[in-house]
C-alpha cells in the first residue's frame, strides 16, 4: 500500500505522450496551447486614446480645435502647436499630439478649447507597445486558455490555435447488483448510477466521456470487455470489482490483457483499493465501487491525470488553506478526504461521511484534506480542494 | 451614479419569470432543479454489506458456513445462530444477520468460520434508509446538479429531472473601428475580439452565446440592430459604445426600442459606464468596450443574472477571504476589482490593471475587491472571486 502522495508523484511523473490539434480560437477554451503564442504586432498597435476628449499639441490651457478624429479613422489630422482635435477612446491620436484631456475637464467655445489645468505630457495615452511587443511571447506552451486568453489571442489577429489534444475517455461498470435507470430494480439490486456521476465529474472539468458500457461480474466477460474498450481509450476508467472479493475481476482481467499495474491500493480513506496501470500509451484507473469513492478517486488522482495528458500546466483541483468552522475530530487510522463546503472565509466538514455517501458531495464543493487520527480545532487551517 | 452594492441588488432584486424543461439526468450537470427531487425509496434499499466478509448470526468467535451472498444475487441464504455466510460488498445480508466482519479477520477451515474477535452487533452492514428515506427531500429546488447530485439522483432510478431552462444569450460588439480577425488591419484598427472573450465567459460558466453580431457606429443600424437581436434574446449583451462619446449611441439606441434603464454607471474601476436595462422579460448589459472592463463586468454583474435567470441558488463567483501576498496601495478614487492570482494560500494582486490590458487576467484566477485609496499590507485579507 503506497502513500496518497506517492499515488499522486506516480501520475505526475509518467512520461506521456501528447497529441496536437489545431483548434478556431473560438472552440478552444479550456484547452492548454502546444506552442508558445507569439504577438505578431504590437498592442496597442498604436498610440490611442484612452478616454473622449481632446488631443492637445503643446502645453497650454487654451487650444483652436482643428478637426475630429473617432475610433477606427485613419490618419486625417494634423495638430501644430495650440492645436486640439476631438477625440474619442480608442481613436489613434494624431502625429504631435502631447496629451490627450478627457472632455469633462473642457470648456468648448465655437473653436476655442479651455482646460482647468494645464495636461501633462502623454496624459490619457495608450501608448504602441504598452501591453505587448511585437515578438514578444503573450502565452507560453501550456497555457490553459481562459477567456481572458481568448480575447488577447483574437486581439492579435489570431484566428487558430494549436492545442493539445484531450484523451479519448471510456468508462466500464461492472458488478451483477447493478440495474440500468429505467428497469425494475428487484430487491439486493441498485441501480448503476456511478457512471452518470462520473461521466458528469469528466463534463465539468471539460473532459468527454466517450462511452459507458457495463458488464457483469464474469471474468471472461470482462476480460473481453477490456481488450474491447481499451483499444479506442487513451484512458479507461473502470467502476468496481477491484477489492478482495471473490468476484472482484478487474485486477486479474487487465494483467491478462497486458496493462501494467503502477499503483494498487492507497493508504487513505475513502478510496483505498485503487488501481492504476498503464499499457502503452493507454492509462487505465479502476475505481471502487462506493459512489464517494469513486467520486473522490476522480478528482483527485484521474482529473490530473486527464489535465497533464491534455498539457495543462499545473494539473489538480484547486486547493486553498482555509481555517476549519468548527472542531473536528478524525477518527480514521487512514488520512482522509471529507466532503466539505466552504463559506466566504471558512471551511465546514459535512456529515454523512461514509463512502456509499454522495448527498454530503452533491451538496458540499471542496473535499478538506485531514491526517489520520487528528483532532482539530475551529480556526486550524485545513488544506481543501475545490470540487465545484 | 450607484454603488456596486446597489447595481448588485437591483440585478438581484429583480423579479424574473423563468421556463423550465425536462432533461435527461446524464444531461443536466449544472443546471438548477425546478422541483425538489424526492427519494422514491430508501437509499441504501435494503440492509447490506460494507465489506468482502461473512454474515453472522448471533454473537461468537465460531461460526458455520452455510452458504454465499454475492452482489445483486436475491433472497437464498436464511441464517440461524451460529451460521454464516460469505458475503461481499453491496450484497443483501441475509435475514438474521447480526453482524458482517471483514474477511481480513478471520480463519476459514472448510465449513468452520473463526473470528480474531467477536463482533459487535450490525458492524459492517449499511442499514436501509440509513442515507435517505422514501419520501425524503433529497434535493430541494434551486439545487445546482453537480456529478454528486447526478449520482445520487441515479441512484434513485430517476431519468429525466425538471430543471430551470438556461437565458438565450445574444451579443452585439459596436465600433468603426473594429476589424473581424482573418481581415486585414488598418493602422488605427483593433481586431474585434472582445465578443470572442465574453462568448468564451459564457461557455466558461455553462452558458451558450447564442449568436455574436457586429455593427458599425451608426445610429440607426445600432437600433435596428437592437431591435432585431432583442426579439430573440432572454439577455442581450451589447459591447462598446455606452461611454460619453459623440459615437456612442447604445443608450440612446435602447431607449428608442423602450429598453427601460435600471442602471447606468457605477462607481467602480474598471467598468464605470456600464448599463443594465429591461424589456418586458429581456433583459440588457451595455457594457464598456476595454476588453478588461468587459470581462470584469461579465463576470460581476452578468453572470449573476444568467444564474439567477437559471434558477441557481447563489448566483455568482465564488467568493474567498484570503491573506496579500504583499503590500498593496489602490491610488484609484473608485473602488476597484484587481486582477489577481490566488496560489495556496495567498493572493497576489497582479501587475498591469489597465483596463485595456487582458494578459493579467487571462494568467491570473481572481479578481481582487479593494476600497478606493486604501492601503493594504501583506497579510491584510482580501475579498476575491474566483473566475477561473
Amino acid at each position: 500500500m503506497i502513500t496518497i502522495q506517492e499515488a499522486l508523484d506516480i501520475i505526475s511523473n509518467q512520461n506521456t505522450e501528447m497529441k496536437t490539434e489545431l483548434r478556431s480560437l473560438s472552440d478552444s477554451l479550456g484547452y492548454s496551447l502546444a506552442e508558445d503564442i507569439i504577438a505578431p504586432f504590437d498592442i496597442p498597435a498604436f498610440d490611442n486614446s484612452a478616454m473622449d476628449g481632446y488631443a492637445l499639441c503643446g502645453i497650454s490651457k487654451n487650444y483652436t480645435i482643428v478637426g475630429e478624429v473617432a475610433a477606427g479613422d485613419l490618419d486625417k489630422v494634423n495638430l501644430n502647436p495650440g492645436e486640439a482635435a476631438r477625440i474619442f477612446t480608442g481613436a489613434k491620436v494624431p502625429e504631435n499630439t502631447t496629451a490627450v484631456v478627457m472632455q469633462e475637464k473642457t470648456i468648448v467655445k465655437g473653436e476655442n478649447l479651455i482646460l482647468e489645468t494645464e495636461p501633462s505630457t502623454g496624459q490619457c495615452i495608450r501608448r504602441k507597445g504598452d501591453e505587448l511587443k511585437n515578438g514578444q511571447v503573450v502565452f507560453k506552451e501550456n497555457h490553459r486558455i481562459t477567456p481572458a486568453s481568448v480575447g488577447l489571442i483574437g486581439s492579435l489577429g489570431i484566428e487558430k490555435v494549436s492545442v493539445f489534444s484531450k484523451p479519448v475517455i471510456n468508462l466500464i461498470t461492472t458488478g451483477n447488483e447493478l440495474v440500468e435507470i429505467g428497469k425494475d430494480r428487484l430487491d439486493g439490486q441498485i441501480y448503476e448510477s456511478n457512471s452518470f456521476a462520473l461521466s458528469a465529474a469528466c463534463t465539468q472539468f471539460g473532459f468527454l466521456c466517450k462511452t459507458r458500457n457495463h458488464i457483469e461480474d464474469n471474468f471472461d466477460a470482462i476480460k473481453a470487455e477490456i481488450e474491447k474498450i481499451l483499444k479506442d481509450s487513451d484512458v479507461l476508467l473502470i467502476c468496481g470489482g477491484i477489492s478482495v472479493g471473490d468476484y472482484d475481476f478487474v485486477k486479474k482481467a487487465l494483467e491478462e490483457n497486458g496493462v501494467e499495474e503502477l499503483f494498487y491500493k492507497v493508504f487513505q480513506k475513502p478510496g483505498k483499493p485503487l488501481y492504476y496501470g498503464k499499457k502503452e500509451n493507454k492509462y487505465v484507473f479502476a475505481l471502487p465501487g462506493n459512489p464517494a469513492s469513486s467520486l473522490s478517486c476522480f478528482y483527485i488522482y484521474v482529473l490530473p491525470l486527464l489535465q497533464k495528458l491534455s498539457g495543462m500546466e499545473s494539473p489538480g483541483l484547486m486547493k486553498l488553506s482555509l481555517p476549519l468552522s468548527h472542531n473536528f475530530e478524525n477518527n480514521s487510522d487512514k488520512p482522509s478526504f471529507l466532503k466539505a463546503k466552504i463559506y466566504n472565509y471558512e471551511v465546514e466538514i459535512l456529515n454523512a461521511q461514509s463512502s456509499s455517501m454522495l448527498h454530503s458531495m452533491a451538496v458540499g464543493n471542496a473535499l478538506a484534506f485531514i491526517e489520520a487520527d487528528s483532532i482539530m480545532i475551529k480556526g486550524d487551517l485545513l488544506d481543501c480542494y475545490l470540487i465545484h
